[in-house]
């Protein structure tokens, strides 16, 4: 997606170690025009595939997930990180280590928000190792959901999570691809 | 606003401890038609205050947050819960405690995106003790920046937060007062 592929040129910082900072747009500070515009684009991707909920992960995928999903009259579900080990309730369960901090957590989604007659989209704005979408997919399935496919708002191409989600058969589309970075330096596919 | 009072009789859970439960539609699954209606509420209401930015706090705020910021027109920022005692960067940074969990949160925001031309609408889904709110109005102070107000969506009035806040002189609409609960009585002020 042009635009916010020319966004990530404008405002997005690398620095060292693999990091593409966009928080001044998408995930500390967040244009929610640009949102809009990339939900209209998700909703194009996914038309006709009888989404019936949206499920992301806290914290920086809430938003874009809320504003795609007005396009396609949804509610969201946003699974958990929880820093407690005893999770009261009936969840589903899965862990997660973080591409950017390194720790572990139990992310979780309550039973009663997920079952087997869900058609999720599934939504982030960061697909990298691939850990957080992959922990979404599993709790898809303890669910017995159905995954219609990721909708990523920045794929970082040159790791290793996008070709191996999408070698589970799960459709991925990321509205920018980075094929490689440097300071000052983004290349897209 | 009638919607949200009539959502929460319906389908709000009061459990032991003071605990209203809304994880159906407001802040665990999210019904994102009844946050546009909030959002319209808070815009009518804090209308011809220059508005320019929101704020709020992850994760639970995000969502109406980012909704409600596309009838302002405006970008949001959302503080952050750290995990870590070492912030990298430039940030401002309050402690608070929370209600649910009881522990004691470091919340930053990057100070690139709060600054003294900011007229801030503070958002956030449940006013009860008030830590939350009270980080977020500290947060703007250190800023510089000017509290237009708050927009809450649910306040337990037989908490202390809410008028400890509106006795700072910041100006709080919420949008369902809960006066009273027990289990399976509701009502509201």
């Amino acid at each position: 997606m042009r635009e916010l592929e020319e966004r990530i040129r404008r405002d997005g910082v690398v620095e060292d170690g693999d990091v593409l900072k966009v928080d001044g747009f998408l995930n500390h500070q967040m244009d929610v025009e640009l949102f809009a515009a990339m939900g209209r684009e998700w909703a194009r991707l996914f038309a006709g595939e009888g989404v019936n909920k949206i499920l992301t992960i806290e914290a920086s995928g809430i938003g874009m997930a809320c504003i795609a999903a007005q396009q396609f009259g949804v509610p969201v579900v946003f699974a958990k990180k929880s820093r407690t080990k005893n999770i009261a309730g009936d969840v589903y369960k899965v862990e997660v280590t973080s591409f950017t901090h390194g720790g572990v957590s139990d992310v979780i989604v309550s039973k009663r928000f997920l079952g087997p007659d869900d058609r999720l989209l599934l939504i982030d704005d960061f697909l990298a190792n691939g850990a957080a979408l992959e922990g979404l997919i599993d709790l898809a399935h303890q669910a017995g959901a159905a995954v219609v496919g990721a909708g990523i708002a920045v794929e970082k191409a040159f790791q290793p999570g996008g070709e191996r989600i999408r070698a589970r058969g799960v459709r991925v589309e990321s509205l920018a691809r980075v094929k490689s970075m440097a300071p000052g330096q983004i290349e897209f596919c």
